[in-house]
């Protein structure tokens, strides 16, 4: 807690000095929200979170309990989705299963929980992040980490029959890091994914997932977005070329990963200080992963004296070559750079990878005209993302030898099943706090009924009651006050909370003589106000006539 | 392991029996089921799952290794739903969820795990089935149980906003149960509930439950059924005016729930022998408990000398006075039965209860004439729920005092937050088994692909792929071969192979001239074997105008 107290008085006197030299606006705002993120850190620390002390030292839950001798919060890293931000995750969830089916995507579902063993030996230093269920006796089980190791054991078990699909699966993944909360970093998350298995010619299906991933960001609204592309191939050639040992190309590859985050020099500092590398090598790779552009740079590349004499980097370019004319075709050029900085930190992919970033999220200029970059926060080494904006928002690539870890080795050493794969991750967590940034809470409408019955004039709940059946038995969506007599204006209200389009009105008299009234709630025509009267035998056609006009 | 060989033994002997004496066939076929089940048990115990031992015995997972040290399966009553499994269950989630949304219903999501002490002292017994998290540091936590539990939780911590909220939540519980994969009972599965929480007058919100319910069952088209009803303060009545002590009613309670699956000589002799009831007490239970019937039946209690003056009979009878009324208005009289053998086993409901079962599942009748009964499995307490059907398929009720239990008590001891509820639960798992084997697997569609692209007489790929996109522009669901040179039959085949309306042909000389083919795969029509041409500039209006007709 004391160190937290600290970042947030250090983060408080960098804003004020920002502000005192008139640094650039989007810096500042930057570095506030940096600043109210520390400060909601250390907010739930105090008021929610007994247990948000480092994760080896126990929590003293009693702490915080109340007099009920209740702790009454969410566990660390979760959170509730209450009615309207589920309204909005839904329309995101549609919005791009939307888009994977127009592709022929399938989805499976697969448990929350795997036998451990599943999970081991996949996700290299990020293991100790898995979390496991506790032995009551029985299997060691842990929580699902992602989607694609489930995946393809699930191919691995059923490949026979599901040699070429096309899955797409959302659901819920668990990782015991520090929550950022307000960044929309948790514990149980949201993953997305669209994956496409099957032995195919080279970069066929590589391409349409590009295709894919740009149809889900453009129809998500997002604005601009450009999709950095690079191959596993490629970048192996380079550090071939360049004289990185056999067993340091992970490690350097990741070091490169940082560049959308941190200048070459301290990268350089990393390979060369930190991971022992010779600072020759270093500079020659700088001078390769610090290239971008489009399909001219492969010329480039090909032209090299070095890399393109290379066995692994050719493989790799060739490839690029064939997807850069089948990304023509499918009209997702203009949202594709080749930049050669991207390595993606996860071992598994083999190929083509690929991470997506929002224009409207690029870091801030600072006031020396360079792009505002993350910093390695103190006595740690983890980047403050804070102030480069949401980061990558999708990510992906090709994975050929995953399900064959799975499926065992025949005499030879091969494995027995091999189901080569590409596939796409959308950060979907990040895409629902921009959008939810974008709206008001109260204008989103969580609910979906069309029609609130109200009575008048001390009309019983019978007969309210009644009139909801009817719209029921329409399919018509309908609601009525569970009181037996209800305040003429709470059921107003009613409707004006919900957002509700249309009220039917029962009153006294009028249900005797057969009739009831509609008022078009959204109208502001004052002749209407009380409703227009027709006979009920006529509601059901009219109230229809009418949400057809909506 | 023996055990079960020993009971696949005896059932198999009895199978025999009841097929030489020539029993009623429904008799035969229900103790053939049970004898598969038992088969069923056993090959998961020796092929895929080491430790489905007791769970006290710690697996050898060893044994079942494949060469590759792997043991490739699911943990223990988890199950993968395959693209067929997820085609139904999302029909069956839409048909309930638009239910649902008629009424007004909104949905909330909460997380897979929770504090373990918010679960704590909620489920009685079966508390012993909650999975606990390992404590890798920081907080304990536990997998949710229910959806009910964490619900209050919610409106506990967000009470002020949500006094009033019909919501709904479809999500997966977890209980390390003794798995039944046969019959769909999983140690992950699906929970559907639908709950109404707010202080409204009598037995409105209850009776829009049971027409909520009704709705479901009917859409889900699993042909007639019935709901038993009953209520919580009637049976305390019963209980009060037959000398039952106040501290064994809820322990009475849960012997009377067994009456669906056993005789009452049974339920008798548990309440006597196992509880340590008075006989006698057991005897004037038995005089009420087995009476059912309609609103009729109310009178006959109304006017019981002894029940009749109970007060806490007398509330939960005028409750369903109420309630019968409403029943009538919302036109669900007819599916419903007052049953007072009804008790539901969880502590926390107070009021109105209810459960609906299948007629199509009700127990077959014996050789006696008597319907058949569950019996108790030899050497444990547990039911055999074999020879009964499937049980409910969906159930609830009124609890009023739960979320009073999170929010702590004043300095008088009472609650400090109050929200009434009543809900309903489907049995989303036992619709699923019963509408997955009404269908064959393969006539299930799982993808929603309009149009399949075929290129004939060595067309290009990228060809192939202009016209997807041109498709995908206009919101088309369409796919095309990943290979450079497809076979002409493969095609065809994956056309078929998904059921995939139509064609759009783009051949070698066609193709040049401006020309399209389209042909409609489900056209017997042998003239139009070969589609029909059209200008390439039509293909999109032609398709749509054929989707439209679909």
């Amino acid at each position: 807690m004391e160190a937290i107290e600290q970042r947030i008085k250090e983060q408080g006197d960098k804003v004020r000095s920002l502000k005192s030299s008139k640094a650039d606006k989007d810096v500042i705002t930057a570095e506030v929200a940096a600043l109210n993120e520390l400060k909601a850190e250390l907010k739930a620390l105090t008021v929610n979170d007994p247990s948000a002390a480092p994760a080896d030292k126990p929590a003293k839950a009693d702490d915080k309990k109340g007099k009920g001798g209740f702790t009454l919060k969410n566990a660390k890293g979760t959170k509730d989705y209450t009615p309207q931000e589920m309204a909005v995750r839904e329309k995101i969830f549609s919005t791009i299963i939307g888009v994977f089916k127009k592709h022929g995507g399938i989805t499976i579902d697969t448990p929350v929980f795997e036998l451990k063993e599943i999970l081991s030996g996949k996700y290299g230093e990020d293991s100790k992040l898995i979390y496991d269920l506790e032995d009551q006796g029985g299997e060691k089980c842990s929580l699902r980490y992602d989607l694609t190791v489930p995946f393809a054991r699930f191919l691995a078990m059923n490949g026979k029959e599901y040699q070429n699909i096309k899955r797409y699966h959302i659901a819920k993944v668990y990782r015991r890091d520090q929550p950022a909360m307000t960044k929309g970093r948790m514990r149980e998350f949201f993953q997305c994914d669209f994956d496409i298995a099957g032995t195919y010619d080279s970069m066929i299906p590589d391409s349409e997932c590009l295709r894919v991933l740009s149809e889900c960001l453009t129809a998500l609204g997002l604005g601009d977005f450009t999709i950095k592309i690079n191959h596993r191939k490629i970048l192996d050639g380079i550090f071939e070329v360049c004289g990185v040992p056999e067993d340091k190309i992970r490690t350097i590859s990741s070091a490169v990963d940082k560049l959308d985050k941190l200048p070459w020099a301290d990268v350089r500092k990393e390979m060369t200080e930190d991971k022992g590398l010779d600072p020759k090598a270093a500079d020659l790779i700088g001078e390769y992963v610090l290239l971008k552009g489009g399909a001219e740079l492969l010329e480039r590349l090909y032209a090299d004296a070095k890399l393109g004499t290379n066995a692994r980097a050719k493989e790799g370019l060739d490839d690029m070559t064939t997807l850069f004319k089948y990304l023509d075709v499918l009209n997702v050029t203009r949202h594709v750079s080749f930049d050669l900085s991207l390595a993606r930190g996860l071992d598994y992919y083999t190929g083509l990878i690929y991470e997506a970033v929002l224009e409207g999220s690029a870091p801030p200029t600072l006031a020396n005209g360079e792009k505002a970059r993350a910093t390695v926060k103190k006595g740690t080494d983890e980047l403050d993302e804070s102030t480069v904006g949401v980061g990558s928002v999708a990510a992906g690539g090709r994975y050929d030898n995953l399900v064959g870890m799975f499926s065992g080795v025949n005499k030879k050493g091969q494995p027995n099943l091999v189901i080569p794969c590409v596939g796409i991750s959308i950060g979907v967590e990040r895409v629902f706090s921009i959008l939810m940034q974008k709206q008001k809470k109260e204008q989103i409408k969580s609910n979906e009924v069309e029609v609130y019955v109200v009575g008048l004039g001390g009309v019983s709940v019978e007969a309210r009651m009644k009139i909801c059946t009817e719209l029921w038995d329409a399919g018509i969506k309908a609601e009525f006050a569970y009181k037996l007599k209800p305040r003429t204006q709470n059921q107003w209200d009613a409707c004006d909370r919900d957002m509700i389009p249309f009220a039917v009105i029962v009153g006294g008299d009028e249900i005797e003589k057969g009739l009831i009234k509609i008022k078009d709630m959204r109208s502001k025509d004052e002749s209407q106000k009380g409703g227009i009267e027709y006979p009920r035998t006529e509601m059901i056609a009219e109230i229809q006539r009418r949400l057809a006009e909506l």
